[in-house]
């Protein structure tokens, strides 16, 4: 993990703590599929920019924020267990996919107890909380249900993926950071400014995402690569491909992508497409676009250390590699 | 429709309209699903069991007690559509089940959307009711795994159903009272006193849905019957048949429910295994019992029509054919 994380890693094992307590339950079974999914870790980069924001405007007692911080990553694990079933992946941060291990049942029953527990702690806060916490999540479900909607779907356009991801990721990260200045008593304008750089932050993180599910390593990324190709997500490395690459690359990734079902070498071929037209490099401008106009909402912050870390947290996101 | 819900006609359609308006999404296909497994109906016992409860403690202003019994209204529609995609049942209410219609992973979405929209309404209330819903929902998580880890397991006893059955069916209905309660302004013995009845009625209610998915008629259950034989769930009648039953008759049945698959002939013999064994009459008896607990419970509220409807509704439940 980047140095970034060293300056709140107290608080992050705050939120870790509160997330633990939340999560017992008299059905062990509950608390031990809930524990197997958020004790494999992953990036921490949504509580890291609740946390940072709230610290950037001059908040002081970390109490409530960590709380929050705590609740999001409750409504990020219950996504992510419903993802997998959805999705059929089998891997998730190293680990088998919790319904693989449990059951499509368990796991999804999981889901929703983490759903509830986050609102347990969420719903403690004031009504515009409650709203910003709702609609991130309303967002999701808007953007799941759109995503699929497109599955396969070669009209796609760049306008349409950046607004699923904005949906799917983004929404929630700008959420956090959000609730994180409003409890940092931010003004109205370092609300709103934190408020972009978390929707252009978790733009930039889902760009590379999808960038890393072609030429990421496994090992590192605890999860096999090529799924978007796969699933059928038109990803916007996929989108480049299918607009700039030869054209006889273009027709081949074309029909793998339209396909319901690919070989192992199919999907191997589809990613050398993928890289051999240059749309890696494309993507990653893209993403570097969006992580500048985040670092660019910050103008407005007081200097020191955390706004530092917000800068820092850009390029650690756009130059990860798992 | 029994003639107790005239009174309280015009509350029950303002929860409807709070839940329409709540489901209202920029995917249309949400609102589309969400509409689909709400408009279908059902006996809307909870929000009546809700409202019903504000009134007689002498609650006044509804405005909040009808967002409230959406809000739970929601959850429940939640819970059905992610129970239908977990026990693999196909109608519901006399249409096809949502995840069906729609796939299994736009069903499960849409029901963490329900999920979401029920927790922005709840989350404004004080946070006594944000604890007493999230207790339900953590309650009825609690009994869909516990209800799995006993699936076709012969060694449940009457003791372990009721204590799946209350987690299940009863915590939410027990919820919407208390809460109807506190915001009617009742007194701490009225909002305990209404907790307990909602409890008892829910174990009722549960006792006789069980006794119908063995007796019922399908056409007018809007489902099939014979699904818990055929799922492994162990209810009070199959229990009941299992220790009362003909020696003979017992072992066939054991040996049916414990079998992964079955055929519709040994699931018609399971039925008519338990209807011989008298168990059905036993489990009415039972469902009786908890109904005539839920109205002794009332004995502490003043008299009036809401009280006697009340009393009227546990008649309701316990005759109900669908």
């Amino acid at each position: 993990m980047a140095s970034w994380d060293l300056s709140i890693s107290k608080e992050l094992s705050m939120v870790a703590d509160v997330i633990k307590e939340s999560i017992s339950s008299q059905e062990e079974l509950l608390t031990e599929i809930a524990s197997y999914v958020i004790g494999a870790g992953g990036k921490r980069v949504r509580p890291t920019v609740t946390i940072l924001s709230f610290y950037a405007v001059g908040g002081q007692k970390v109490r409530d924020v960590v709380k929050i911080a705590a609740a999001l990553e409750l409504v990020h694990n219950a996504t992510l267990l419903h993802d997998d079933i959805n999705d059929g992946g089998i891997m998730r941060r190293g680990k088998l996919a919790a319904y693989k291990k449990y059951g499509v049942q368990n796991a999804l029953v999981t889901g929703d107890f983490l759903f509830t527990k986050a609102f347990a702690i969420g719903g403690k806060f004031a009504p515009a909380i409650v709203d910003i916490t709702a609609e991130a999540c309303v967002r999701l479900a808007e953007g799941e249900i759109r995503q699929r909607m497109r599955t396969r779907d070669l009209s796609m356009d760049e306008e349409e993926y950046i607004e699923i991801i904005r949906r799917k990721t983004a929404w929630p990260i700008a959420a956090g950071a959000k609730i994180g200045a409003i409890l940092g008593g931010g003004s109205l304008e370092e609300i709103l400014a934190l408020g972009n750089y978390g929707a252009d932050i978790g733009i930039a993180f889902q760009i590379v995402d999808d960038v890393l599910d072609v030429v990421g390593d496994q090992d590192i990324l605890g999860k096999p690569t090529g799924t978007d190709v796969k699933e059928g997500n038109i990803t916007l490395v996929i989108l480049n491909a299918l607009h700039n690459g030869a054209s006889a690359d273009r027709k081949a990734l074309a029909s793998i992508v339209r396909k319901r079902k690919n070989s192992a070498e199919e999907i191997r071929r589809a990613q050398e497409i993928i890289v051999a037209s240059g749309a890696i490099a494309e993507a990653r401008n893209k993403a570097a676009e969006f992580g500048e106009r985040a670092k660019s909402q910050l103008g407005i912050l007081p200097p020191g250390p955390y706004k530092l870390e917000l800068i820092r947290l850009v390029d650690f996101v756009l130059q990860r590699e798992s």
